[in-house]
């Protein structure tokens, strides 16, 4: 009964919130949240010139969408400028930047999801779209389907006149070092390109190693919500083996109510449906993007699984939880302050 | 406030039965659903022979899995028995039998879920292994991954030893003809495998053209469930399209409250991740597997998408809905009496 009693209260509760926050919406309110993925950013390794690096990067991807935001295009126009830039930018695990497969390639996944109309499209195993988030945006916006793979994904890429690259572009020296140790360590070895446990075992991982996923959420002017999510997932990962990141309910989800984009260990995000995950527990529940983010990152690590995610409320809430020792992460409004944060 | 009183009366009362049906449970209580399709199936067109055939092969599939259950197997055991014997028959879409992509290749999906665990395996775009419902249960009992795609998950097939086959063996004549057909008639049309709007455009399609996918939920003696999946996708399909076959919580989705396996046009169930969006409205709203799996094919049929799935609860209920005109699908019980149903 005691239960029930509070179900009233909050239910009252965020109605009273809800009707504040619609108003300040009508003050052309917009939020935009990215993340650079979660993992074992060790506090005393890090130095201030990486921390530096990772924040100039971080606020590069957030005025990039801002701006987008500001001239009032879309929330969907936001995420993937913020994600291109992040693509573009080698210290992150997606586009230029990518970890090598054990076969020594960068094999490349991303998504999106358009919170107005629920419609999604997705790239994987792509390894000559130089921005696989604009080739998920073109699958959404010009084809009939959700999801594209691997040679059909880069054809219908090209076709649909996006830039296309050798697959030398994606090589970074200190991805391919990496790949090359682990592949002397132990041929047999993934290495969780988030998973402390496993990188513990590694004497020379370094914090670079470890930077993951990249992603972006936002509400727009006219209220509208999108989510983008882009990797190059695990490092020495093998046969084919697709994550999270473009899998639409897992990686990377948004509706009418909230935008959800997720880094970490991918398998236990797919198993936990997590972007969809939190979306249910507001949706079905009531419960507030806060509540419903940590939720879903608690079932995650009851699972065993490791990560982060972040996810930005039709009112402009957000919430970044995560249960790895950091997560890079910023957010922008439309007063044009940024944020930025590891810890 | 009558709207909480009810929540009341529902919650007591599904108490109850949970009790009831608890108790049942202890009677070696098991059961196996099956699905072959959804689709447009038009009563007047299909023949007594094709109903014929339709209804031994689902009654095969069911003893299949039956015998598993029966000996003490696993859910998961009688999963990959019921769909290896769909998998083999050509009149179904998957393994042989699958539809023809664009350029006349068989590319076929598949995936598991094991409800006890969460643990979950799936292929996609493969197009060497016999079964794919095999190497997707290989996927999650034999490695660290959930999805494994293309050329990386048969060389992994081959590696665990599953039976690897020529392209041709996929080959059958009526799905050739009918690729033939589409490419002469349009060569850019996709036909959505169970779309009707998109068949009806098709003056010279037959029945059989439009049996999709297949699928099985089974409840086993321990009272845990399982869920798995495969198909051959869309007919002159481009551009390495996955559908949410492969999809954890699109197509597919077990934990220890419900197994769902889903059957339709794949685009609408990856953007209402359809599977998991039943699990979600039992677990967080309490309802019944009917209502739950009602109310995700509304969501679906809502935003414009076509197609079915079988849901199986803890307690052996199940639900079998579909927005089509007919789905094929059956059920057997500890008794072994078989059910099979078009409509």
């Amino acid at each position: 009964m005691i239960q029930y009693a509070c179900v009233f209260i909050v239910v009252f509760t965020t109605g009273l919130c809800s009707r504040v926050q619609a108003q300040e919406a009508k003050k052309e309110k917009y939020v935009l949240v990215v993340h650079g993925g979660a993992g074992a950013i060790a506090r005393d390794k890090i130095t201030p010139d990486q921390e530096k690096a990772y924040k100039a990067a971080v606020t590069q991807a957030l005025q990039a969408g801002y701006q987008q935001i500001k001239q009032g295009k879309t929330s969907l126009d936001a995420v993937v400028s913020a994600i291109e830039t992040m693509e573009n930018n080698p210290i992150f695990n997606a586009g230029k930047g990518a970890v090598f497969t054990n076969e020594g390639k960068n094999e490349l996944d991303a998504s999106i999801m358009d919170g107005a109309t629920r419609k999604a499209g997705a790239v994987a195993g792509v390894t000559t779209i130089k921005n696989p988030i604009k080739a998920a945006r073109m699958v959404m916006d010009k084809s009939n389907h959700v999801m594209l793979a691997g040679k059909g994904a880069e054809e219908f890429a090209e076709q649909m006149g996006l830039e296309i690259v050798p697959a030398s572009y994606f090589f970074t020296e200190h991805r391919w070092k990496r790949i090359q140790e682990l592949l002397k360590e132990e041929s047999n070895k993934i290495e969780l390109d988030h998973d402390n446990k496993q990188s513990s075992l590694l004497s020379n991982t370094t914090d670079r190693d470890k930077i993951g996923t990249v992603g972006a959420v936002a509400l727009d002017k006219q209220g509208n919500l999108a989510a983008g999510t882009s990797t190059g997932g695990m490092t020495n990962k093998k046969f084919g083996r697709i994550g999270d990141s473009p899998i639409i309910g897992s990686g990377n989800y948004a509706n009418h109510e909230v935008a959800v984009s997720c880094t970490g260990w991918g398998e236990f995000f797919m198993r936990t449906v997590a972007a969809y995950n939190v979306a249910s527990r507001m949706n079905l529940l009531n419960k507030s993007v806060n509540e419903a983010s940590e939720d879903t990152i608690d079932e995650i690590g009851d699972m065993g699984g490791t990560g982060g995610l972040i996810a930005l409320d039709k009112n402009g809430n957000y919430a970044a939880p995560y249960n790895t020792s950091g997560m890079y992460r910023g957010m922008i409004t439309e007063n044009g302050t940024v944020e930025f944060y590891i810890y």
